[in-house]
């Protein structure tokens, strides 16, 4: 569609294609069952099934980072700031401090990376809690954006189950 | 803990107890095995992780409806408006056109059913597709706010996998 934006939303993100997605969390496990995982994060809300199907397959538990508009924030959570590229914005990550700790070695989820603007803000917040970051799977990437080449060249090992190279109104040119 | 809310960020909405989730999913599925789902709704965000548990033992895809701050709909959508009981405001909730129609037979799952205020959107928004309601499924139910009470005397089948009755700041009692 104009202005980069790839509709998903008939599997991904408003109507869920569960059998697909529970595919999804199954490749993810295999890639990355020799880490040690003891967690999964993910941010609301798409990132949320894809997350909890890799979950179940890796037989981790799933924490979600939430979004928030503004205000105080409590100091039993990490909190941490987001551009959006899409909407044109910042705001406010958060997770409580009692489901991350020192001790966990943490895979991050996430349906899409374009600037990787999300993913280093969950990337703050993994370094805040003194846990150790396993690497990161992604649903798509957007490559033509650079973000996961940018945490690619930052050492951080970067999963994606589809590459997009390129894109215009009709076409996808796949990595 | 004080105002009648019940903390259950640790499994439910905030980190979650995948293996616990996936569970409740069959057990929604078993009781509504012979009505002939053709597709799960649900609301953003805690509802997703159970409706695609759910999804996943029935196979049948989960919607799940966005709310949405304010502004201009589209009018490919169906949308509602819910009062928040907890936020003390009121928001939009919004379907796409695109994936329910009169042909469906539909599922209502939520995480929490307090006053039933976001049922009643669901339950506006299906009847605007022209599609069967086939009943609601619901984790957790605060029997003492009447909103199940009052969707089961509409004549509407309401299956709580938890029904609390009463709650004080270090008790609860089950019905």
């Amino acid at each position: 569609m104009p202005g980069n934006i790839l509709k998903v939303d008939c599997f991904l993100n408003h109507c869920l294609d569960v059998e697909f997605l529970m595919g999804v969390g199954r490749e993810i496990s295999e890639l990355f069952k020799d880490r040690h995982i003891s967690k999964i994060l993910t941010i609301e809300t798409s990132g949320i099934p894809i997350a909890f199907a890799a979950g179940h397959y890796m037989n981790v538990p799933v924490v979600f980072a939430k979004k928030k508009k503004t205000g105080n924030i409590a100091d039993n959570f990490y909190h941490t700031q987001v551009a959006s590229y899409t909407h044109g914005n910042t705001y406010d990550v958060i997770v409580s401090k009692e489901f991350i700790n020192g001790d966990d070695s943490i895979l991050l989820i996430d349906d899409f990376l374009a600037k990787g603007n999300a993913l280093k803000g969950l990337i703050d917040i993994i370094s805040q809690a003194g846990a150790t970051l396993a690497g990161c799977a992604i649903a798509i990437e957007k490559g033509f954006q650079g973000g996961g080449d940018e945490l690619r060249n930052m050492g951080i090992r970067v999963e994606s189950l589809a590459i997009i190279e390129e894109m215009s109104d009709n076409t996808l040119r796949f990595r």
